[in-house]
């Protein structure tokens, strides 16, 4: 009975008066994944407020719903452990914890996760790996190196916003290439836009994707590789999410099918350790001079202390075990998230299928601008993130990202009704 | 008699046989300051290595007496009581410790470096603060907000081999303008590079300059900001050593005679709390805004418990303690490192008279060559930073900077030994 209870509890079963338990229809499982927009998309202008920055801003400050960023709950990530941890590398190390680290970061660190690159199919020497400010400095760095200004990168679309803002800081022309749901960067589109531009460099996230959440297969991941090293294009590889699969293997990285060194792979713990240790990585082969030298006129070297701790996580074997019990939850809350919206949104809705990480990507009927459901939204409380913010060109005008990072509870379920209600008020007016 | 011994043991006074103790003459102090090289200097390739890197490099590796890079020793730092204050917040903060901070910094930390801005004349307000990663973050979210690739920027000659390579790696001119030792930058000299090119922004230290030392006099850093203001050229103003006088009270910044909003203020505690905590600052005025933009491109927020550390210990009074105990240390270290420096180089020399930092500007003889000294003393275990890394066309080429930051010892004394000895051998070959 505890199990039913249980299984219950975690919305798999459903009792039926008299009848007794029944495997709960998964209503959620059987809408269709978003499509998007194909050929080119409308510039759009933020004529007022530029909704990223309200987006990125609120962090701090009012306590809103949190769908809009990217992160997990705090109860959910190891802090604790990780503090304990920290404070017994700062004891032992004594007033040298004060000290800088090198540029490249500590090699206890790069060795940690050189030694986890092998689940990746990478192989790397911890001398191949230089320690990031978080997957933000790997990818600014990774720009950097590669690309000049005025130069054309393809990026995803729709994609994650810090690296159309990345460009755009870096003036860099960002060529958007359209993604399927389930399968990643649509090839023939990458092929047309690779021959009708020059392009400096691709990015990708091949690995449960920033919003949409699909992993590449293999083949495609190869297939893709080998389009790009012909043309010499670098791909600048985003894996930020990989360590988080629902269920089954890690998925490999596309630098582990990389024969012609022309892959910079960037990753962090920002999702999976603790966001604010900023800990990221950057394996970013023959340009790893380059990448070291940015680096050091950049942020010269990073926090030693955290590094170290990090480095200790990963030994002892505390990352890997939070790893297993997350993943799952991760899986299950997405769930949760669908129904719920199955439940309260609009009729035509699609939801993105994500195998892994805690995003979900919907596609909402098209008469519902999410500029605007992002405006009402906060007004009542709850924070989104409006569609147009993940492509350089804007579009995605009826999409939204929501974050799943957070523990299921009923102010989640609450916001989400008046996340629907609001939706069906902006499609009849 | 206590006092007599400490006294000597500080060689401040020596005991005569049969005479009793006298004041002991600084030799040092009759020493001539450096001059800096007049008009265009030379530029100069690195045929092989380049020495920036083998210094940077050294740093984690084999153990060289630490000359070369501007570091304080750990035992003069106060690393065991800020690893205390920062286990402290991180049980206090529980799981939300591991979360993102924001990405202007922690609001505790701005809010107790605001306070202490009303020492350098300043009276920021906390939201007038953007936290960094180092003063090296700051640095290049400054250039990066007011230059644009191809423009020129004005540095001082010598300056910090940091700003030397930021520039290059932002695609900036570095025009650089000689300094007097003892006053700083030469204002006619800067005025006709200010006349003779279109100048995107001016980089200067002016309190404890590194690696001359000097301090600016008040009315220079006025008269200087309005030449600049003037023509509307925006200075970059690096405070990093600001907090470290040897005596006497926090020199002013030059942002606080900023009247026209022109000044952008960088600093860090990373020379005089901790290096590894990467914890800059950067008040930006009306580039607020693109600084911070830019920030969050480069590396999104920084480390929230090492924030929240160094917030904690400023505000307790444990950093002010600190530096009421170190500042003296670092005057008494560059006085004995000017003595010993005295004692065993060539004749001719001339010394920096730093009122502040830990950093000493050593002119050689015009045949000693400080690349060459370089490559010899790190042959012998020793390392130094020479001349030409401090200007971004060469030159300096018989200068050297020796950093003092290190507590003195036996192993200091014959290094100074060795060091005259190889720059003797190099005079005469």
């Amino acid at each position: 009975l505890q199990a039913y209870t249980l299984l219950e509890t975690r919305h798999l079963i459903e009792a039926r008066p008299k009848s007794g338990f029944f495997v709960r229809a998964r209503v959620a499982d059987l809408v269709p994944a978003p499509k998007s927009p194909a050929g080119v998309q409308k510039t759009m202008e933020f004529t007022e407020v530029d909704p990223l920055d309200v987006l990125l801003e609120d962090r701090a400050g009012a306590r809103l719903t949190p769908l809009g960023l990217a992160v997990p709950a705090p109860d959910l990530l190891p802090g604790v452990k990780l503090a304990r941890t920290l404070a017994a590398v700062a004891r032992k190390l004594g007033p040298s914890g004060a000290a800088y680290d090198e540029a490249a970061g500590a090699e206890a660190l790069r060795t940690e996760i050189a030694r986890r690159s092998l689940q990746w199919g990478c192989a790397l020497k911890p001398d191949d790996l230089v320690i990031t400010v978080g997957a933000t400095e790997a990818l600014s760095l990774a720009l950097r190196a590669v690309c000049q200004p005025g130069d054309s990168i393809v990026v995803e679309a729709p994609t994650y916003f810090g690296i159309t803002r990345m460009a755009h800081d870096l003036g860099l022309r960002a060529l958007p290439v359209v993604v399927d749901s389930d399968h990643g960067i649509d090839v023939e589109a990458l092929k047309k836009t690779l021959r009708d531009h020059r392009v400096a460099a691709c990015v990708l996230t091949p690995n449960f994707h920033n919003p949409v959440g699909f992993a590449m297969a293999d083949e495609r991941k190869k297939h893709v590789i080998e389009m790009l090293s012909r043309r010499r294009v670098p791909l600048i590889e985003d894996d930020v999410y990989g360590d988080l699969p629902h269920a089954g293997p890690r998925p490999r990285c596309m630098k582990a099918f990389d024969a012609s060194d022309s892959v910079i792979l960037c990753g962090s713990y920002s999702k999976t350790l603790a966001p604010g240790y900023r800990i990221g990585y950057i394996a970013a082969g023959r340009w790893r001079k380059a990448v070291l030298d940015l680096k050091r006129s950049a942020s010269l070297s990073g926090p030693l202390l955290l590094n170290l701790a990090a480095a200790e996580f990963l030994r002892n074997g505390g990352y890997d075990r939070y790893l297993r019990h997350v993943r799952q939850i991760y899986g299950e809350q997405i769930a949760r998230m669908k129904e719920a919206v199955v439940d309260c949104f609009p009729k035509g809705i699609r939801l993105s299928r994500p195998r892994g990480g805690f995003l979900l990507w919907c596609e909402l009927p098209p008469a519902v601008d999410s500029i605007k459901l992002f405006h009402s939204a906060r007004a009542a409380g709850i924070s989104i993130a409006p569609g147009p913010l993940f492509c350089p060109r804007g579009g995605f005008r009826h999409f939204i990202r929501l974050n799943c990072g957070q523990t299921w509870n009923a102010q989640m379920e609450r916001s989400i009704g008046i996340l629907g209600h609001l939706a069906r008020k902006i499609e009849k007016s």
